[in-house]
């Protein structure tokens, strides 16, 4: 089969010059008659690989030297424990803001290890927003701020970052990440899973201000403890060494398309050609408030669920998958990372356009 | 470059069929148009993948259905961790058998979380050897005894279980995973790295007996909580999905040359020719004693650090590479996993012979 126009979540679509070179490379890598998959995590050759790694991730983000870059495991998940076990270490506290699935699990788990509060919510619209906040929202004694950057499930992103004065503010930046620039001097960390815009699943990054580390919880398992992982370049143990190296890969893609100044204005493009669409349509309705939409994920429906399904069944058929929207919303999304071609989301307008007129 | 014999601890050598498959179908896996890299963790394609992953390992290695089999992230070491969270919850006591750096650092880990006892140790002999033990060594109250089944670093291996009476027994297989058949019911858990014998890094398999689960400490990370896993058949997050694709594919490859007495026959005979080539030799000697010895890995050594690194440094150009020993004990070491060919070990003796030849 030809390759279809994947619009899934995560784990998504890679650019097709990154999966050729994988496949071309899989035997021998660069003459060295192994795969990377077989290298030893302690040899020249993969010690190149992830310094390149880390060094054309700082380029791209403009990350400053007093921020560490830490490959871990675990998912998303994993660092919704390792944060508060790492951090919530001062006055245990911290404030969350609630603007979906992935952040209420993250508040959950951190109130396992401390007081955590919930200072804003956006459930009472099923998340179809960004509550705006003030620094007079946040307890000058909490040991941070959380927030998720991009809602994945429900397709809001803050386009302004909240100001919490003196707070540490941290970041799951999963479904944004180097979607567009980022100031990271904002953040005390930001950090997400690669399965969205960076590699395939298996991998998480986390950016960290050197002079958050070394606080953490006594009983913190030493797999959690940034301060550890810092200290070992990401090496205190085996790492996901393949995926690290895809991660080289797509990031030398993305400084070959020009950086991500190159990519926002790319994937504005391709969001304003959809959501122009969604707002023109009398079928189709995005479900986000236009000053929130993200750039990457795009969830709408039409009134009817046998029309969402009918929909769904004959997008896959032409080779638009992965439209269904996530299983606790329902509807559509689509996923539209940077490695969605512009043209799979024109031809996806236009399948919808042919949809509206023969349905209608 | 040709491939090279590649003699890493792990990440290590790969059967080339399996190599090949996952280059040929990285673009279009099976006619659906994505790589496996690309695909949603919840779609009917790699579910499929998974099912078959687990399947295939039941049948293997004989896994009784009372066994869950997990795909978990976080390496060995996050499981040092998880296991005294899971599981020394009832009298908050654990024995440890120490037989080199990996039962130390599992040891380290449970002390965090209770009262873990040191039962026996080789460090008096480097971990040359297995300690014996009886099952009046160890306390009835334990929660569970955990063992290092074979050791990477030392090249020592259990050929006997211990007997620990009615205490659970868990196993670190890390290094020995599919190598030769396993007894499973003599077990509450064995688990492993996959990056040695069964896939890339970046995978954790365990296999625990069902009634283990369900009495994790309550701050133990969701992550860690080895009953949630098992309640979402290893989807409670996105899993590793690539590295679980290909430890699919090994475990066809192992199935297709006649499974695990098929590949402990192959892999005696592999050892054999080295450790009989050692027990001969004037120049090259190994440090394990004999009734002990690993299957797996082979450290061995000549009288003189000179010519120890002449030999790595002249192995390495002939194409026999990663022959250091671990950095933590110097000389040599060869991991002759399943995918190291017969032909590899043949040839390293005819290299070694040559070398003492020429050096003597």
């Amino acid at each position: 089969m030809a390759r279809v126009y994947n619009f899934s979540a995560g784990p998504s679509m890679l650019p097709e010059e990154v999966l050729r070179k994988a496949a071309a490379e899989m035997l021998d890598y660069e003459g060295c008659g192994q795969s990377v998959m077989e290298m030893s995590h302690r040899s020249k050759e993969f010690d190149k690989i992830i310094k390149d790694a880390e060094a054309l991730l700082r380029e791209l983000m403009n990350i400053p030297d007093n921020y560490k870059v830490l490959f871990l495991q675990g998912g998303a998940s994993a660092q919704f424990s390792a944060i508060p076990l790492n951090f919530m270490q001062k006055n245990n506290k911290a404030d969350y803001i609630i603007t979906g699935q992935w952040a209420k699990k993250a508040f959950a788990e951190a109130k396992k290890y401390g007081a955590a509060r919930e200072v804003a919510s956006s459930a009472d619209k099923t998340f179809t927003y960004i509550p705006k906040t003030t620094r007079e929202d946040f307890d000058p004694e909490a040991d941070y701020v959380y927030i998720c950057m991009n809602n994945t499930i429900y397709g809001t992103v803050y386009h302004e970052i909240p100001d919490t004065g003196d707070v540490p503010l941290i970041a799951d930046i999963s479904s944004c990440f180097l979607s567009e620039p980022l100031d990271v001097t904002k953040f005390a960390m930001v950090y997400g899973g690669a399965q969205k815009n960076v590699a395939p699943a298996g991998l998480v990054i986390a950016i960290i201000r050197e002079d958050m580390l070394g606080n953490a919880r006594e009983d913190t398992p030493t797999m959690m403890n940034y301060k550890i992982m810092a200290d070992n370049d990401s090496l205190y143990n085996t790492p996901p060494c393949y995926t690290i190296y895809i991660c080289k890969l797509v990031l030398e893609y993305l400084k070959s398309l020009g950086g991500l100044e190159a990519m926002k204005a790319r994937n504005e493009k391709k969001a304003k050609i959809l959501y122009d669409f969604l707002d023109s349509s009398k079928m189709f309705h995005g479900t986000v408030v236009p000053e929130d939409r993200s750039l990457m994920n795009v969830p709408f429906v039409t009134d009817s669920d046998e029309l969402n399904a009918k929909f769904i069944k004959e997008a896959t058929s032409a080779g638009f998958v992965n439209l269904k929207g996530h299983r606790t919303v329902g509807g559509m999304r689509a996923s539209i990372y940077n490695a969605m071609p512009i043209e799979g989301v024109e031809k996806l307008v236009a399948f919808m356009k042919e949809f509206e007129e023969k349905n209608s």
